[in-house]
């Protein structure tokens, strides 16, 4: 369902690449092995009641709330946030995004959208004490109390949490919030599929069948040998081994933005350790051809580029015909957008390609929910094989403590003095 | 007005930066030079009658539309946008951006967000024949005519182009668009302080004086031998050449997304070239403290930090008092988020220093429309003098024609089979 090219046969050795392969596919079982493999089977495995459960309430959510505040950060947020950005939102109820700053300017900018309106709250956290969803939760918790007293106001929090433990777990027994899993053996950036981003894309009116059905696709496809995500985590490993050590995901979508997003941190966040990794970063043209494309084009020869394109459009606009010339688009009269825009991507492959920049592509077949799930899965199982080839593990995240052990220290929470 | 203060003395020798630092002030001769260097004196030497038309072209908006939409792209998209969505929208007209992409997706988005409102049309273009922008202002003026006619469309027609030719130009005047310049001495990345941007911004309800002052303030620190500019300038080629050749540029507030967008073209544009330059990238914390935090923290160590950090705050929110201690907030009760995102920063930059990032630090005095006018001047000319210094041409940008050849060729625009 997923396609993958590759451009880059000039930049790297052919038996590098294909020894580099051999290894990915042996690497499947290892995969299937871990304990934080949990996405892997999901597609095919994952909870019916529970996924009844969420549709459930995301109908009720529908009628009875013009907003729901989605509370989470990290992995815990953009999942949800990327595919409802990618397929748009079409659903009475708008999807808002909070708990994921420590900024008041962006909390003030939500409570004012918010006003009088009916809202509920979708609190995603596994622990429940990550300090900027806690703090956001307790904000929206109280104005919700506020407006419909305790007891209705926890018929509108949906907490998304462990299954057994946790500060979040606690208060939503004690309260009787209606409660959703984070599985223990699927890390927050491999979360999307779970309850942790489904809740939320469904309210959006997103079929969430139709995500699922994509990911089963797609896991179908790559389940023996890794397929083509396999090649891709080969080829990746490969340019590194050339000190090509910048990866560009480049859209030709704005609507892709937050999806670009997810996907740095799916990758950033499991190979980004022990000094290794491949620099994610992203561009969605032809924008940021006129910003980053210089760069690009003819900067510092360390950045390889992968392109997502979609096969087929659903919609288009026609460049209008007008009487005069003076644009110099005659020759553009009657032609879609689309077709402009899919030139404008072979052009742009061609001339980073010929500027030093390998180029791999990556081809989903529409925009659709199926689709995306879809390419979700195919990142997902790339970014593991591709963490394992390097040596790390893809499934931890030690260097996040930092940070926060500094902040407590600041801030003076007990225990850390 | 602008503060800077390096944290990275352990990751460079004090020679080789006080060197490099020497050069950097010699370079303002030179820049004064530079035919492109318009931007330099822009602050205090602006057009003055045009100043006072956009404010009065700004008000007639503000009072018959209810929508401006913005057409351009790269430096006539990203410098408005950014101060806009930094400082806020304070109007009775909302803004749209078009023409930034080749997306029919994005652009049907827009139109139907217009509905049947009434709107302008800002179209900025030196040339008139950009593609994108050329694109959907045939698209967007044929609209203007079907509501309004022809002569009340043109009435709503706001050009910002070159003052003597081009296509854009020709048209305006046929038309009688109302027109402002594009300088021949400004190029786009430097230009939002110009009618480029100061049209959208002075719709957007934004004092485009203070923004003036702001800049014109920061002029008067620097002009004379390049000021705290240079040390920025001088200490990111000293670490350039200690390989650290990614720069992440990271703010604490959301609101800053597009402003790093702006920033990055800047940068990125201005000296990515002959197969040099730093990688210009961007993280908005604490968000993507849970997304590329990890890779920051304990990546490849080839990238270093610029912290934009705001000392005053006008607003704050507290963390509220909750009769339970489930979530562990007990000790940030009462406490405002500003403060806590302020220790955050601090922790942020204590972690990823003692992980082996090198971290630079910009302070900007407040949110306001004087402070970002400063900010973008420090920028500018901290751009300038790194390009210089670097041995690039921070003015020029020969990379961008390749893709676009490519694509007339592609598309088959007369004069490119």
């Amino acid at each position: 369902m997923i396609n993958f090219k590759s451009y880059a046969e000039n930049f790297i050795s052919e038996p590098d690449y294909l020894e580099k392969l051999e290894t990915a596919k042996t690497l499947m079982s290892r995969l299937q092995q871990d304990p934080m493999s949990g996405w892997v089977d999901l597609p095919i495995d994952y909870d019916k009641p529970e996924f009844a459960r969420i549709k459930t309430a995301a109908k009720k959510i529908q009628q009875d709330s013009k907003y729901l505040v989605c509370i989470g950060i990290g992995g815990s947020y953009l999942g949800h946030k990327a595919v409802i950005e990618t397929l748009g939102e079409n659903s009475p109820t708008k999807i808002l995004y909070a708990g994921n700053s420590l900024s008041p300017l962006e909390l003030s900018k939500i409570i004012d959208q918010l006003g009088d309106a009916d809202f509920s709250v979708n609190i995603i956290s596994k622990s429940g004490t990550t300090t900027e969803p806690a703090i956001a939760f307790r904000i929206f918790k109280q104005k919700l109390i506020e407006k419909y007293g305790k007891a209705a106001a926890s018929k509108r929090i949906y907490a998304t949490t462990d299954a057994s433990k946790g500060a979040l777990h606690s208060e939503s027994v004690e309260n009787g919030y209606e409660m959703f899993v984070i599985p223990d053996n699927i890390g927050g950036r491999y979360s999307v599929l779970t309850a942790v981003g489904l809740l939320s894309i469904a309210v959006a009116g997103i079929d969430i069948d139709k995500l699922m059905d994509g990911a089963e696709e797609e896991r179908a496809t790559l389940i023996s040998d890794g397929g083509n995500a396999a090649e891709y985590a080969a080829l990746r490993n490969v340019l590194l081994d050339h000190n090509f050590n910048i990866e560009i995901l480049a859209n030709f979508e704005p609507s892709f933005l937050y999806f670009n997003e997810w996907w740095k941190q799916l990758f950033g966040e499991s190979e980004g350790k022990n000094g290794q990794g491949i620099y994610p970063a992203s561009v969605i043209d032809s924008t940021d051809l006129h910003s980053m494309g210089q760069y690009i084009q003819d900067g510092r020869r360390n950045l390889f580029e992968t392109f997502v394109k979609i096969r087929e459009y659903i919609s288009d606009i026609d460049v209008p015909v007008m009487e005069t010339n003076l644009d110099d688009l005659r020759y553009l009269e009657g032609k879609g957008l689309n077709y402009i825009n899919e030139q404008a991507q072979a052009a742009t492959r061609a001339a980073h390609l010929s500027g030093g920049v390998p180029v791999l592509e990556i081809t989903m077949p529409d925009i659709s929910a199926r689709s995306l799930g879809a390419l979700i899965y195919f990142f997902e199982m790339s970014c593991a094989l591709s963490g394992f080839l390097l040596g790390v593990d893809p499934f931890n995240q030690p260097g996040v403590e930092a940070y926060k052990n500094n902040m407590f220290h600041l801030l003076g929470k007990p225990g850390h003095k």
